[in-house]
This record gives structure tokens, C-alpha cells and sequence, in this order.
């Protein structure tokens, strides 16, 4: 796999709190051990923390950007990690959403794993496409005009979604694999 | 406003894990304070943990009854409380959706606050309704078939909502109105 996201430079975003810190940290190795480069996106410089099974304390890391600085134009892909209070957090951040909303118009592949759909329904762009989630956004996803799937990984034109951590293997190899197709 | 809730029993959710201590705790006792019953309801009898402000560890409560075992016609109110993570529990439990259901069918008044309108939004009965609820949660709401109004407390049909704790003053006095006036 190694090298395969060469010249490929990936968004990730990060929330002040409540981000499920192993759905930030393994994707973000996937890309990078493929040799792509990972930005690390927020609301404001500076360190967060994460969170561990949702509530738990996580590591502290470095929040390189901010949502309301970056241009999709500047990336080739985008990763959404869960946590329900960070993906609660995310899709309340107006920035984070322009973004997402870029990414999908500009059919440029996405990464979101867990509650992080959340920001998907968000920008207005689940309608007609197919996707997983934690299950308890399902209804949220179905209201939104998506329709949803009880899979480990699902890619819908660019747009790769899993439901839990325990897909996280499924879920680094598909975006690997989708982020090095480029747009769709 | 001593005994206006004398012979009415109303039933309160908690979570297993995430529920907003002061969601649960105050409108509890504006409950009792008015002289009505309250009993707290969860997935299973025991010791369950509360948050402060979604993520810092709160009190540990007693969960008196389950989801499972009581029917809504023993009760002729109901709290929901919220935090994120306890919301994203409570609507993933098929027994708590269920009632949920069973009181808007039954016109029994609810007062549902924060991050506790998913649970609504689960039990199908969002449509038409006009609620608030913290502002994350507004396009699922519309997109459920909702009125999402900005207002510390929202009255339809016996449904009562509010945004967030800064509320629960408003919210309080509003549902002891409310189940005081019983069935809609």
C-alpha cells in the first residue's frame, strides 16, 4: 500500500471536545503510512482532547488549521471522525459544514465513520446516496433522503462511511482506495 | 405551586451513560416540589452515572424501573432528559422509543429538553409539531417534519421543549403547567 497517496493532501477534522480518538488516529496512519500528507482541521488553533468509547478521556493533539481558514481547494480528501459529542460539536460549526459541503459538491472523496454522518445530513448533501453510521443516526440519515445500510463499509461516489470503531480496518483500507481514485 | 401535581405520576428517562445531571435532577424536583410522583426509568435497575456539561463525570443515580417492564398507561407524564452521549442511549433503545410513541398518542403531556428531542424524532410522532431543542438538532427536526422555533420553551399539543440547561427555569415551571392540565 505504501506510497499509493503520494501528492495526495487529506483534511481531517478534529472537534474542541468529544472526538472518539482511535476514529482520528487510524485513519489518519492509513493515509499517511500510503505516504498521502494529513492536515489536522478545528475550530481554533492550539490542543483538544479526545474522548475514548464517547466519554472517557482521550490524548491531547494539535489542531494545525481552522475550519474557517481552509479552502476545499486545498485538499484532495476529507476524513470525519465520530464521538458523539464531537460529531454533535462538528455539525454545529457553520465552517466545518461549508467544507463538507465543498468536498461533496466538488466530488472529491470523503472518509466519515461513526456519528459523523451527522455533518453530512448537515451540509445537504445525504440525499439520494446510501450510507452506514452509528446505527442510532439511522433515522436522521433516512429523514434526510439516504438511504441506510447495516454494512462495515459502504462507498457511495466517493463517499465512504462505516459504523464503529470495530470497522476501522475495513474502513482504512477502503478510503486508501478511494482517496488514490480521486475524484468521482 | 405546592400540590397542583397531587395523584400524577410522571415517569423519568435516564441513560445508562451521558444523561445531563441537571436535565434529570431539576425537573425531577420541580415535579415533587408541585407535589407529584416521580419515578426514574432506565435500560436496567441500578447505579447509573450522570455528566456535567456532555463529558465531565456527574452524580450516580438509581434507576427504579426499566424501559421494558412499564407501559405508559401507568403514567400520565414524561421527562426526557438530555446530553448528547445520554440522548444518542436513550433513542437506541427500542422500549424507550416505544414509549416515547405511546405517550404522543395518548395526548399525555412531555417535556423533552437539549439533546432529548432525538428520542422524539425516533418515535416517529416529529411531524406537524413545532419544538426547539439544542440548536444541533434542528435539521434533523425539520428534516423529520418538525417547526424548529429559537425560544427558551416551546408549548404544542402538550409537548413542551427546551433548548439547553440555561433554560430549565422556563422549562420547569412550564411542565408542572403542563402536566397539571393533564391530557390534550
Amino acid at each position: 500500500m505504501a506510497d499509493t497517496l503520494d501528492d495526495t493532501t487529506v483534511a481531517i477534522f478534529i472537534a474542541q471536545r468529544g472526538t472518539e480518538q482511535v476514529e482520528f488516529t487510524e485513519p489518519k496512519e492509513a493515509v499517511e503510512d500510503a505516504g498521502g500528507t494529513v492536515d489536522v482541521i478545528g475550530a481554533e488553533t492550539g490542543e483538544v482532547r479526545t474522548v475514548n468509547n464517547d466519554l472517557e478521556p482521550g490524548d491531547s493533539f494539535q489542531v494545525e488549521r481552522t475550519f474557517s481558514e481552509i479552502s476545499s481547494d486545498e485538499y484532495d480528501a476529507l476524513l470525519v471522525p465520530g464521538g458523539a459529542v464531537g460529531a454533535d460539536r462538528l455539525r454545529a460549526d457553520e465552517n466545518a459544514v461549508r467544507l463538507v459541503r465543498e468536498f461533496a459538491e466538488a466530488g472529491k472523496p470523503m472518509g466519515v465513520i461513526c456519528h459523523g454522518p451527522w455533518t453530512v445530513i448537515e451540509a445537504g448533501v445525504v440525499d439520494g446516496r446510501t450510507l452506514t453510521s452509528y446505527p442510532s443516526l439511522r433515522t436522521d440519515i433516512r429523514n434526510a433522503g439516504g438511504k441506510w445500510v447495516d454494512e462495515e463499509v459502504v462507498v457511495d461516489q466517493g463517499l465512504v462511511t462505516s459504523r464503529d470503531p470495530d470497522d476501522l480496518p475495513a474502513f482504512c483500507d477502503k478510503i486508501v482506495e478511494e482517496f488514490a481514485e480521486g475524484r468521482h
